[in-house]
C-alpha cells in the first residue's frame, strides 16, 4: 500500500466556469460535514475563464457515508454547473497493461508497483507477443492475455481486447509501448482512461521511428511523451514529458537505449498521476497538479 | 508594468497551525468582502502541522479600502493564531541592489527591469567599485553609491550601507555578487528582506571560490543558489537552485563563465518569486509557490 | 580578448571518407613542421562512413607561415580527399548582428563580448526597426543599420543588407529574433556563415509564434534552437538545443518570458562553438566538438 | 553481446606528461601493425600537465596477437613514460554486484544486462540481506552470497567478501546501495575497480540519509552521484551525477522515492562507461570519454 494513502481519504475534483464564491462554497460544505483538507490544489485558467481544483480530505472519524457526501456534493455543484467526482482514495485504480516486444517500461512499471510506488491493481497484462517473450520479467500472478494480431484480424483483436477491459473491470489501460495503433472505435472505447508512452518529445518526430527520424533531423535534445490516447494518432493531451541531451556520437540505436529510460521514468509518472486523481482535462491540454 | 498586474489586486499571505476551517473561513471572508479569488495555493506541511497559503484577489469595482480590509482580516486571523500580511500589488516593491566587481547579475536585473520581467522600483545601486567600474551597462537614473570598504571601515561602511537602506525605503536588498561577507549586525538588520546569489549548488563548497573547489573535486555538475541572508554563512533558507552539466574538460575559468549564467537565472527567478510574494518562510527553508 | 587565446595558435578541420591512416599522416605532419597538439578531437560517422576532426595546435616558437603550413597540408589533403581549412585562431571573427523588435538577444550578444566571452568584433549592427528602438543597450560605437523594410520593398532592402555584409567583410551573420524570412537567394547567399535562433524546440512548432502554437498544444517542455540558415525555413543544420520545464498555469506569455532566457544562451552558445571552429557540417546535421 | 561490439576490437588507454609527439608516435603505430581506428578521444590537461587518451581499433582481418601487440606498444610507452593498458573489448567484463535491503539499483543493472545495455558478466550478487529479500528479482543462475553483518563479525565478514572477488575473478565490484561502509583495508583491496552510488549530490550531504539532510536544509534539486571507493567515506574520484528539481511539497519519504530514479541511473550510466574502459583517474578525479 502506498505510504500515506489512509482508508478514510477522499479525492474531490471539479471544474467549471469561474465566478465568485466556488472555493467557500465547497470548502465551507467539506469543513461542515467533518471532512479535514489536507491538500488543495485549484488553477484559474484566465484564458478559458474556467476553474479547476482538485481537493484531498480526510474524514479522521471514519464515519462518512460516500453516497451521502456525493448527493450533498451534487447540490452545490448543481449550482456552479461544475463537472466533478469524488473518489475514496483507497482501494487502488485497476490497471490493464498492454505491451508489446519492447518490455522495459512493462518491467518497470511492475517494479514501481511492487516497490509501493504506484499505488494500482494491476488486473491484466495484453501482449501481441505470447508470454515466453517476457520471460525476464516476473509477471507473478497477473493474468496474461496473448492476442496476437494482423491487418486482417486487428477488428476481431480488438473485440477481444474491449473484452478483457470490461471483464476486468479496468480502470485504466496502459499502453507500455504497445505499437499498435488502436481504430478510432477503440480509442473512443478508451477515452480519457488510456495512457500512452509515444517516444518522441511531441509535437515532433510523430508516427514511426522517432529516434531515427531524430537522428536523421540532427536535433541535440531527444524526449518522450506521455498522453491520453484519442483517436488522432500522437495528438491526445500531454500528461507529461522529459528530454535527455545527445550529440553527434549518437547512433539511432544509441538513441533507442537512450529512449527507453526516458520512457520509463516519464510513462511511470503520468501513471502515477492519473492514479492520484491529479490529471484534469482542459480540452486538448491537461492541468497536472503536482506531487 | 508587469502584464497583468493591474491596481486593483491584493495579495493575501498567511501561515499558521494546521486545524479544520481555515480555507473556508478565509476564502467566506474574502467573498463576503466583495474579492474575487483569482489564484490561490496552500500547502499543509504535515510533518510540522503548519499551514501556509498565498491568495491572489480581485476587486473588481475598485471600492475596497486596504486598512478596512486588514481589519477585518486580522479578526480571523487571531481566531486560528495566524502570521499574515495582505498588500496590494501595486505599486512594485523598492529595490535596493548591492554589486562588486562581477557586474553580470547586477546587468542581468536592470535588463530584465526594463523588459517588464521584474516588477520592481530600483531605488538604488550600491558597490564597493566605483561608478566607473559599471560603463557598459546602463545605468540611467538609478542612484549610485560608491561605498568603498576594507577591514578597517567595514563597521563604519555597513552603517552607511543602513542609511542608505533606510533613507529609500527599499523594501528588499539583493546581493548581486556583492561578494562582502555581511556582519552579523547587518545579517541582522536585512533579516527576511536580503536576497544573495551564491555560486555554488548548495550546501555543497560554501565560502570563497567555489568553482574553483569544484574543479579540483571533480563533480560533473555545477550550480547556483539563491537565499535569503542571514547571519550564518551560505546558510540562509534557499529560494532557488539550478544547475548545468559539466565535463573533465572544463577548467576553473570555464566553470566560472558558465556559472555566470546559472547565477543571474537563478538570481532574478529568486527575486521575481519574492518580489510577487510568493515566497514563505518555513522555518530553515522556504515554501515557495508556483508562477 | 578571449582567456586562453593566444596569437599562435591554429585550428585546423577537416573530413574525409574514413580509411586507415589519417590520423597519423595529419599528426605526424604537423609535429614535423614543429606544432604542438593543443586539443584534438575526432569523430567517425560510421553510417555515413566519414571522418571528422578538429585539431588546435600551438606554434610555441611563432615562427610558422600559415600559407607554408596550408601549402604543406594541403599535399596530405589532396592525397585523403578532404575537406579542410586552417586559420589562425586570432584575430576574432567579424560578426554582423540582424535584430528586430525584441532586444534580448542583442543586449546578450553584446554583454558577452564584452565580458569576453565571445570572442569576436562586431562589425555592425542591422535592424528593420530605427536606432531608438535599442536605447537601453550600450551599441558603443558599433555601426548602426536601419534597413526598413515592407513587403513590396524587401528585395531591394536584401540587396542593401548584402551589400552591408560585403562591406563590413563580415564572416557571421547572426539572426538575433531577426523576424524576417529571408529569399532564397539571401539564404544562399549566407549559406555556412549565418546562425538563426529559432523560439522552439525544432522541429515541434515551426513557423510563426511557437509559443502560442506550443501553449495550445499543452507540452510540458519549452525550448529554442539555434541553426544554419538555409532556404527551407527553419530546416537548417541544427548547432544547439536548450528547454525548460512549464506548467498548465504558464499563459503564452509566461511562455515568451520564460523563452527569453533559452532563446539568449542558446543562440549565445551556438555563436561561441562557431567563432571557435567547433561545428562542421555533416549533410543536413552538424558535428559539434564540445569545448 | 553488446551491439557494435566485435570480437577484434581493441581499446587502447594511456596517459602521460604531455609533450609534443604522442599522438603522432601512437597513432603511426597502430597504422603500421594493421589496426584501424574507429574512435579515439584525448584530453590535455593543461593545468596539470597531463594527456589522456583513448583509442578503440579494429583488427579488420583478425590476426593480431595481443601479447605481441603489448610489446610493441610498450616501446613506444617507455618513451613516453606512459601509463597504458590494452584489452580486447569482448569478453566482457566480470562483475561482482553487492547490495542491502533496497534492490532498485539491483533490479536496474540486471534488467539493463538482459536488455543488452551492459556489456558485462555477472559473477555473483552478495548481500548482507537473504536470498529472500529479492524474491521479486530474477536472478536466474548468478550465484547468491548471504554475508550478514554485524559491529563484531565486520572483519571476519569482509575476509569472506574478498575471498569472493578473488574466487571469481570480478574485474569489477558495484555497490548497489551496499550500505555497510567498507574499511579502509577493504577499500585499498578494491582500488580503483570498485564503483559506488551516493544518494545525494556530492559534496553535499555526506554520510547517513542524505535525503533527510536535504529535507532539512530545504534544497530545490536533488542528486546522486557514482564514484570510485577510496578509504575516505564518500571522497572517491566521481564518474557521474544527476539531478532532479524538487518543492517544498516533498517530504523526505517523496525525496527517497525520486532519488531512487536518479540512483539507478547515474549507476548504470557509470558503470557502462568504465565497463568500456571511458573512465581515467586523474588525481582525486576522472576523465569520462563520452559514449
Amino acid at each position: 500500500m502506498l505510504k500515506g494513502v489512509k482508508s478514510d481519504e477522499f479525492i474531490v475534483r471539479l471544474s467549471c466556469k469561474d465566478r465568485p464564491g466556488i472555493v467557500s462554497a465547497v470548502t465551507t460544505f467539506l469543513y461542515q460535514v467533518g471532512l479535514n483538507i489536507v491538500d488543495s490544489q485549484q488553477f484559474d485558467d484566465r484564458l478559458k475563464d474556467r476553474f479547476f481544483a482538485r481537493i484531498l480530505c480526510e474524514d479522521s472519524c471514519k464515519k462518512i457515508d460516500i453516497e451521502n457526501l456525493r448527493s450533498g456534493f451534487g447540490a452545490i455543484a448543481a449550482n456552479f454547473d461544475m463537472e466533478w467526482s469524488i473518489r475514496r482514495r483507497s482501494p487502488p485504480q485497476r490497471v490493464l497493461i498492454l505491451a508489446s516486444k519492447f518490455d522495459h517500461c512493462l518491467a518497470d512499471l511492475l517494479f514501481r508497483w511492487r516497490s509501493g510506488e504506484l499505488f494500482m491493481d494491476p488486473v491484466g497484462v495484453v501482449s501481441n507477443h505470447s508470454r515466453e517473450t517476457y520471460e525476464r520479467i516476473n509477471l507473478g500472478e497477473i493474468p496474461f492475455h496473448y492476442l496476437p494480431v494482423t491487418n486482417e484480424t486487428k477488428k476481431q483483436q480488438e473485440e477481444q481486447l474491449k473484452a478483457i477491459v470490461e471483464d476486468s473491470s479496468a480502470d485504466l489501460v496502459i499502453l507500455a509501448r504497445y505499437m499498435q495503433i488502436l481504430s478510432d472505435d477503440m480509442a473512443a472505447f478508451l477515452a480519457g482512461r488510456c495512457i500512452n508512452i509515444h517516444h518522441s518529445f511531441l509535437p515532433g518526430f510523430k508516427g514511426a521511428k522517432p529516434y531515427h527520424q531524430a537522428h536523421e533531423r540532427g536535433v541535440k535534445i531527444i524526449g518522450a511523451t506521455a498522453h491520453y490516447v484519442t483517436a488522432e494518432l500522437d495528438e491526445g493531451p500531454i500528461i507529461e514529458q522529459d528530454i535527455e541531451r545527445i550529440s553527434h556520437r549518437d547512433t539511432p540505436e544509441e538513441l533507442v537505449r537512450k529512449g527507453r529510460d526516458i520512457e520509463r521514468r516519464v510513462l511511470a509518472r503520468a501513471v502515477r498521476y492519473h492514479l492520484d486523481d491529479r490529471v484534469m482535462l482542459n480540452g486538448a491540454t491537461t492541468v497536472v497538479f503536482p506531487e
